[in-house]
């Protein structure tokens, strides 16, 4: 759906920014927390927190970036909310409170931002987490809404991080990948429910959502000392994937390294795991698919390349999305 | 200065995005604390929070709305933090981390970036605050910076908010008002010292800060039974106001009321208070001018204008910046 309006009685310009306020509270409901938790005051006031420790991540959704035309405002809400989730799902973390800063131009379409935040609301409500703020500027030529989501650790767990993986570690990815611009990039679901179970697991090390695609953000888990080995046999290809390679005449497996936005999660187990009652436990308390795709190995030159890959097709080249190019 | 460079070298599209992060977290130097505290991971974790309630706040600034080529990048990074930190200070509050997403075209200056977050860091320094995490996104023909401030009410002190002024409570502000635009939108100073005396005074009641001018502002203080009456002889009026108005034909106050951006605290003491000596502890503790504005009274007409203006011009009216129009 185009964002935009030709008319002027249906775009933001006719109401003006308090009548939307008011209206944004409105489409938010419970949502929303009554003042000053909620939206009203200067600040929102967060309630008390337990004693864990808090995680904070930002994400947008730009028009012409991350959604165009083809998604519904439906869409376009559910995606900044679970791409925002997915991160503190990569923590481990509990979602909790969410700020959304809108930045348009006034003849975006009131129709448009309504459907936008009522999603929004049935989303936040789905995962349990409130909408306790933000701010509306306008903007030409421009939609964009920048969500920052607050969340706290499982009480007495620790968050789960990026670093901490060793030699000989294990590595795994939930779910499948590539293809996500079919529709995964907007109906993926966040992995809260595993994050929280690998927080809770000693035997995890490290851990990452896939956001940029596997070929960049394998590299979140290395180190100066780390290398990876990748068994390209092992790694599951999504039929979506499939089905772009077709399109592109490049090897699924690109797709796999390359897409971006498959939100799955990219974790290492301790070397010294039984992984057979390991994955016997994951299989037990999840239904999500799980997939051993490689290990950590030692680098011992710093200018070699810190992906290896075994299996691989020739053609297959690694780069992830890359922003600003 | 224009944020838009015309040599290929010179854009951020030269760097990339892992580069440009890299050089991120270098400007930002201590202003970003060591993994996974600051920018790194999924999310950043935040150390235990003592028990105190938290404030969260999020504002921008614009290319084109916010800030323009008149300012220097080192102006537009104070003004982002620092409106931030304005609302911060009117609950009362400490303000402690920070996420900035940054929306941009590739287009942009590695120099106008770079001196951008050095002035970034500087500002946040000055305040004793982190940036702790953020977002870079691409976004064609604009640059926008997203800022979401956390903050602490101090140990067992309340927040201060813009509801809870009662009958005949008088009202203060803090400075003087209007002629923003000439330089005080980016040179102001946020009272944070002031908002945390007003905190720990039991005698205010209410506290907002003035960002939209107080022709606007001033409804945030109200409520549907509570109206004010301003006593115009008594506004202080910046010199800033009194040039504006000889530019634009208009009497000072109305610039006073309708210029926004002052970032001063408007605020209500309680009726029973005895305001000498409250002026007096004022003066004794900050150096901060304070001017007594006008009383809230009883609203007994819902259809009666809620603002009664006392010794003003006849030609004054009143606005404030309204978004989106």
């Amino acid at each position: 759906m185009n964002p935009f309006a030709t008319i002027p009685e249906q775009q933001l310009s006719s109401l003006g920014e308090t009548e939307l306020i008011r209206r944004i509270k409105s489409w938010l409901g419970d949502a929303n927390p009554p003042e000053p938790h909620g939206i009203g005051d200067d600040c929102s006031v967060l309630p008390l927190v337990p004693s864990c420790q808090q995680l904070v991540t930002t994400d947008p959704v730009i028009y012409g970036k991350h959604f165009d035309d083809s998604l519904s405002p439906e869409q376009a809400a559910a995606k900044l909310l679970k791409r925002n989730v997915s991160d503190i799902a990569a923590m481990g973390g509990v979602p909790k409170y969410a700020t959304v800063a809108l930045a348009l131009d006034s003849r975006v379409s009131i129709d448009w931002i309504n459907r936008f935040y009522l999603a929004l609301a049935a989303n936040a409500r789905s995962f349990d987490l409130r909408i306790v703020g933000g701010d509306i500027s306008s903007a030409e030529n421009f939609l964009g809404v920048f969500l920052t989501l607050i969340g706290q650790t499982l009480p007495n767990t620790r968050p789960l991080l990026r670093t901490g993986a060793t030699e000989n570690a294990h590595l795994y990815v939930t779910g499948s990948l590539g293809g996500t611009r079919i529709q995964k990039h907007h109906t993926f679901t966040p992995r809260v429910a595993e994050g929280q179970w690998l927080a809770s697991n000693p035997l995890c090390l490290a851990c990452t959502d896939l956001s940029d695609g596997l070929g960049k953000d394998l590299h979140n888990l290395l180190s100066p000392n780390l290398a990876t080995t990748i068994d390209c046999s092992q790694l599951p290809i999504s039929a979506d994937a499939h089905t772009t390679a077709k399109q592109s005449g490049k090897p699924p497996l690109y797709h796999v390294f390359n897409d971006g936005e498959d939100f799955e999660l990219l974790f290492a187990i301790d070397p010294s795991a039984d992984i057979d009652s390991f994955e016997a436990a994951w299989s037990r308390d999840l239904s999500t698919p799980l997939h051993r795709i490689g290990k950590l190995v030692a680098r011992t030159d710093p200018d070699a390349a810190p992906i290896l890959l075994q299996n691989a097709p020739d053609s297959l080249t690694l780069s992830g999305y890359e922003h600003l190019r």
